[in-house]
């Protein structure tokens, strides 16, 4: 036998048969189901500490604090149209045949305060978005009115309306969007280029906000080999490294790369107490092989934290661990790409935003119809599917060989197929549910 | 009349008759649709320059050249259970109480080299992804066999197997995900985290991308009060460079905040100036006003590049102007904050997504149920909508008030219902066109 059990699983042949025997334990033993499992995960995580953070760098941060407006928006009476600020009793007989001509006393673009009062016969020309003056009580739109001419000898621009206009008419009140004291967003959640700009309009420019989480990435494996390396006989590229660094990256964490431990105690050890150093907040591991690797973490987390769970009952991703190291969450994710891709998404997703505080993170499900029979092994199943619009319609079908080794088959898909526990056909024709990746 | 025209429109009582016919011109004159706007607009851009990065940095840049694989994938035949390697004619006649018993000659693990030949009556423990040694055929999961035991003198551990294996069984044979050759990932693919992955399985470590666009924003009105600062009379906070900063961030561009000009010519040369020196691929201007703050870029544009158009027909988001300075491509967006965002979806995402190369680009349309009848004004509409999955179906509602300013209502929106052009009314019931935004 190797050496490289040492430590753990000492290599005399006594120790053999235990080893195996746990080994076995390992694979044979029953998993946990997938709500089970993610229950556990987000039952052990509390959300981060909160900060101050400028709103020029709010963007995707988690809320912790309502923000309030201060008051009411539109502040002012404001015109929404380009067009001529009027008093409407002056107006009211005014047709195309017989306009009301009215003398342009000043013109008002937004942000500038109105200089005159308009008196009878008068008017103001007004651009969208500047002030109402109190003695007007309509705006006329340009396209209601003739083209601005001098007629007298007074050099005063005069202007012919067309119509009357209803009370009120294109100017918006104080207060119509946003009332004083209302919230406007609320803790949890994540904030959008829309809340940027609301928090804006009502003057806010300091949020506070839930900490980003800071998740190191420990690959473990003496198979694997850094991409741009030579590879050699046995060995494969470390593929999860950046699959999961993509992921952190996408749900707007940081990641913190710690590189390849091979199968050494030390190493991994060595990596562990690197992602304590660094304050993260989560670790993943991911292993090279389901069970093999996994004889390294195992002790770790039994000695330094705890173990939770080391299987879940679901197809790919079976071998996902969940525990802790010196009070640190961890996620051992399989070897496999697509395993790993998965139990991410159905797992870590849901714990990184519960970190992050926020709560309006939910999965991006559509029904469709299945266009193939598709058979499962009674385990909840995620399978790799293309989708596309059809008269109307969401279809969908496997994007072929399902293996969970084939990264590249979920590069082909844009959604997973969650067939649930206990189902062992689909039939074509069948309406399901969609998990859609893009 | 106030002074704060001077340079374009000079302030003496001759020329305020040709300004407000300009003006009246602006306002009145036929607005392009909004078909040829993206037209327009996407026919004056090519994407970026190209240039190297590394798989580290390569999260969301678009490839500029494809990936192809070098070699087959996997590599070498692995198994794909934690079970044993076997000869499948010592096993032909395993049962459950007849039992096969082999030697177990010695343990795979991935990325090990098998050092033994695998003869008659032997087998070896092996771990999923591990190499399949040539002499085996087979591999049985540790589901078919017996815990390890030691009966003979030998003190070789012995494995009990209870079924026969079909050929290959838990084989993955060499190149059965990826044939040497096969180009992976196309140009024009914005990489997310599994093509990252799927770079990394095939030793990818550096890609040809386009260059992330850098987009200056420059927000126009003497109006605008940056958040934080205390408000004036007459003032009101600038929204939009948030929510377009914000918007930049999301379409993964680097955003160049210009800050503030205010409506003098030379303060809008001199920010348009910054954006040439910082070398932006694409300059949005949020104009205070939809008619008189684009006094001040119209002369700009037309002095020292292009105008294309300045009015689309469409609702909100009418006055938005597209030209170039200094042949960097410009962008006019309205001064409502909604007007803004939608014009910034509707046109600046496709001319990003063009800048970068990306070729996926599509917007997530749904169709979804009115719940509501919704009266449109025949111009093309995007009306803020909630929608929710009720029974299997998508349905939606408007957010309430709908003015262009009203950026609270879009928060409140998760979605654009698109009314088409010349229609005017949309029943309840209807089957309609949804933007999703989340």
């Amino acid at each position: 036998m190797s050496s490289r059990h040492n430590g753990y699983a000492p290599d005399d042949l006594n120790d053999i048969i235990p080893r195996t025997q746990f080994w076995r334990m390992m694979v044979l033993n029953d998993p946990i189901s997938v709500e089970d499992a993610r229950a556990k995960i987000l039952l052990s995580l509390i959300p981060l500490s909160t900060e101050r953070v400028n709103l020029d760098d709010a963007y995707q941060r988690v809320l912790a604090k309502d923000i309030v407006s201060s008051f009411d928006f539109p502040i002012y009476r404001t015109s929404s149209m380009d067009g001529y600020a009027v008093r409407r009793v002056d107006i009211r007989t005014a047709s195309h045949d017989h306009p009301v001509q009215l003398d342009v006393i000043e013109e008002i673009p937004a942000g500038i305060q109105p200089q005159k009062e308009i008196l009878p016969g008068q008017c103001a020309r007004i651009m969208t978005g500047a002030l109402v003056p109190n003695s007007a009580d309509a705006v006329v739109p340009v396209e209601w009115t003739g083209a601005e001419v001098i007629t007298g000898d007074d050099l005063v621009n005069q202007v012919d309306i067309y119509q009357p206009a209803p009370e009120g008419a294109f100017i918006r009140p104080t207060g119509q969007d946003i009332k004083a004291g209302e919230t406007l967003v609320q803790t949890g959640t994540a904030l959008e280029p829309h809340h940027l700009a609301l928090l804006a309009t009502v003057g806010t420019n300091e949020i506070t906000a839930y900490r980003v989480p800071r998740v190191a990435i420990i690959s473990s494996g003496s198979e694997l080999i850094t991409p741009g390396q030579p590879l050699q006989p046995g060995k494969i590229y470390n593929a999860n490294a950046y699959g999961i660094k993509g992921l952190v990256n996408k749900y707007h964490c940081e990641p913190l790369d710690l590189g390849i431990a091979t199968d050494d105690p030390g190493e991994i050890l060595s990596c562990f107490d690197r992602a304590v150093a660094f304050q993260a907040d989560l670790i993943i591991s991911s292993a090279g092989v389901s069970v093999g690797g996994f004889d390294f973490i195992r002790p770790l987390l039994e000695q330094h934290g705890t173990l939770e769970f080391w299987r879940v009952n679901m197809r790919p991703g079976k071998p996902l661990a969940y525990g802790s190291y010196r009070s640190i969450p961890v996620v051992g994710l399989p070897g496999n790409p697509v395993s790993a891709f998965i139990d991410f998404l159905v797992f870590v997703v849901p714990a990184l935003e519960h970190l992050k505080g926020n709560k309006g993170y939910k999965r991006a499900y559509q029904r469709g119809t299945l266009t193939e029979t598709v058979e499962s092994d009674g385990r909840e199943s995620y399978f790799r599917v293309v989708s596309w619009i059809d008269d109307g319609q969401l279809k969908c079908k496997l994007t072929g060989h399902q293996g969970s080794g084939n990264i590249y088959s979920l590069v082909q898909a844009n959604a997973l197929l969650i067939v649930p526990s206990g189902v062992k056909s689909l039939p074509a024709g069948s309406n399901v549910e969609l998990w859609m990746l893009e």
